[in-house]
């Protein structure tokens, strides 16, 4: 594979089936290798193109995720964008559900929430690669951003807490549209879900016991 | 429909497929008109028995509803019971969190969830009868035994509220798998996510504006 990456990068750069075959083979690679396992390396050796053409062409690979799954935007830019003055001294949580609640008024994101849900509801492999993504790509990032501060496990815990809201509140708006909640404005929902999210990434929240200890001293 | 009922509800009572027969007029009858809409009358009629046999047979909408849709339990017995003693003085919101946690350790109950997530997220007519069960019968039951007040928009609200948590915490320790959340313990998770609950059924949040004087005075 090695070599006949080598031998062919040159010839396939300026081939115009190039960035869909490493598409195709980002897909590939994340389908067997999930999110953290998946290297730019070994996409570029399946789709026979150098690694800097990878890189080229798609940037990170969080937007090399993205751009494979078809996602409208690449999620943890967003919340990078949202977060580019640093976390504000009022209101960070409010800040994470307007930005969320914003970007879904897309009905491109809407659709691929949709699609998401089922691929992880119906397919293991699908839930495998997107559990990863979520905790490695849009939890650090919003962690990192939101100034989650902790050993690494606490920030990991204090991020899926964050999740287990922000997911919820995805499912409940955009699939399951219960009325109260798909009827509420942007606002009424940061007002009223905010706390809770900034609660659970720098609030007093319980952490596990098991924690204690590690990463510590 | 009404004659044809009256005429043969006393020949079908003792049939072996009488109650296969009401579940299957009751899935079409759920389908059609949503959980609301559908009436225990309506569903006798079209299966051709009366409504008395209806209720001998399944009890109450909620539990005919759950035995339609191969629920394992009736969630708004399962929430009832766990509030037999009335809402506690303390750990509200606790309380609410193990019981779902409990509830969703049978493998029967994760599977089902994981099939309502996928019918909802496929078609829209799933979604429509699921939101219809879940704000009736499933919050409904919540608000009234964890002793929910204010004007019924509020009170709907507030239940809407703890839904978008509890369902992204199903979500996210069922399906996603999301590490942190499906490694942690019923007794963890209900000290980090149980105060946020217990915060939107109970505790101090923003209610929209537009609710103001709606139900009052």
């Amino acid at each position: 594979l090695v070599a006949a990456r080598a031998g062919r990068s040159g010839r396939r750069a300026g081939d115009s089936g190039t960035s869909e075959a490493i598409l195709e083979a980002a897909r590939g690679q994340f389908a067997e290798h999930g999110y953290r396992g998946a290297t730019i390396r070994a996409i570029a050796a399946q789709a026979q193109v150098d690694p800097a053409l990878v890189h080229h062409f798609y940037g990170t690979k969080d937007a090399l995720f993205a751009a494979a799954m078809q996602l409208p935007v690449v999620p943890s830019e967003v919340i990078a964008t949202a977060f580019e003055s640093g976390p504000p001294e009022r209101g960070l949580g409010e800040l994470v559900v307007r930005t969320a609640l914003t970007l879904w008024e897309s009905d491109a994101v809407k659709e691929t929430f949709l699609g998401l849900v089922r691929s992880a509801a119906t397919d293991e492999a699908a839930a495998f690669m997107l559990r990863e993504f979520v905790a490695d790509s849009i939890l650090g990032t919003l962690a990192r951003v939101a100034g989650v501060t902790g050993t690494r496990a606490e920030v990991e815990y204090r991020a899926a807490m964050a999740a287990t809201q922000m997911i919820g509140l995805a499912l409940t708006r955009l699939v399951l549209k219960l009325p109260a909640v798909a009827q509420a404005s942007v606002d009424e929902l940061a007002a009223a879900i905010g706390p809770s999210v900034e609660r659970y990434l720098v609030g007093d929240i319980v952490l596990p016991d098991r924690f204690a200890g590690i990463g510590r001293g």
